[in-house]
């Protein structure tokens, strides 16, 4: 289009290339960048640059580090007995910042979907298992989302985990904290009175 | 936090300072980043870098262009007897795309807005009675934005273009096509109604 400059069109169609974003936030973030002065783009841009350079895989539970083992994995404070499974890095991301959990974590980087030909060999399984054989470990918490694949994939390894020598446990499920249960859906709150808990427990 | 790698944290972190792009989101976009080949980031880290190094504004419109005048003030083909006043290039661009208009344009770069100390000066209204003195220019079409500091801003220069050889006018606003009138909110409803159209014009 003769509107757009080519330096300008260009940004926009690698704005569009990440999830969620369209043209028109494409098209409104480079405006926007384009108006703010030279050193913000730059700043982006060496942070982009930078970002492959120094991150890896840590070698024991799979997490995107800039040291291995990850800051996790090597501190010595932190419950080595305790496993918790997830799917990706970002859901580690997320349960760190509750505070809550002070176990270590083993990632997925994936859950199972044989419609995409993502079967047990195509996710951090097996190095799992292995994890679980070199002993010192008394429970796996089964963190994967409660979506279809994320119930399967913790089906799966329920399974599979059920001769080895660990507590096998999954997130609970149920209302939301704070939601009045006229808004839960039926699932979420069929759930939640299947798996109701004693009061002061 | 631990959990996060600090060119992970870093990426993060200058993702929030776009518009719209929140804690969440921000996280989102660097982990899908990185688990993508390294590529893909360097290639938008270009593009980033790039950016302002080509663009400048166009001396005769004030749009973003690589060239000075810019592709559209400097086609002969377009009418240039009819100047589109917008408020951002980003407005031209949307212009543009419906193909409806084969005039100029003149980009204020803002709107009028006390509150936040924008008056005249700080926008391109000195530039664009200078464009009008210079003549070869038969009309102006007012399309800054139908909020209030868009309006505000077309009735600024409505009141100082009125003295002007030019005819002065306006986007029409009405209902959207397409729209069920159900869902119209009052305001532009009855906007369509007074400035309604007699059928066949």
């Amino acid at each position: 289009m003769q509107a757009v400059p080519p330096a300008l069109e260009r940004l926009i169609t690698d704005f569009q290339k990440l999830p969620g974003i369209g043209q028109k936030t494409a098209t409104r973030l480079a405006l926007y960048l384009l108006r703010r002065p030279a050193a913000e783009a730059r700043t982006l841009a060496e942070s982009l640059a930078a970002l492959h350079g120094s991150i890896q895989l840590c070698s024991r539970c799979f997490t995107f580090s800039e040291t291995d083992p990850c800051a996790i994995c090597g501190d010595p404070r932190r419950n080595e007995r305790l496993v918790c499974v997830v799917e990706e890095p970002g859901d580690l991301m997320v349960i760190e910042k509750t505070g809550a959990f002070r176990g270590l974590y083993h990632i997925l980087h994936g859950v199972l979907s044989p419609m995409d030909g993502i079967g047990p060999d195509e996710l951090k399984i097996r190095e799992l298992l292995e994890r679980i054989r070199q002993g010192g470990i008394d429970e796996v918490l089964l963190a994967t989302s409660s979506t279809v694949p994320g119930e399967a994939t913790a089906s799966y390894l329920m399974e599979i985990l059920h001769q080895a020598p660990v507590r096998v446990t999954r997130l609970a499920c149920g209302i939301p904290m704070g939601m009045d249960i006229k808004y839960a859906d039926e699932h979420t709150l069929a759930r939640a009175i299947e798996t109701r808990q004693r009061m002061g427990e």
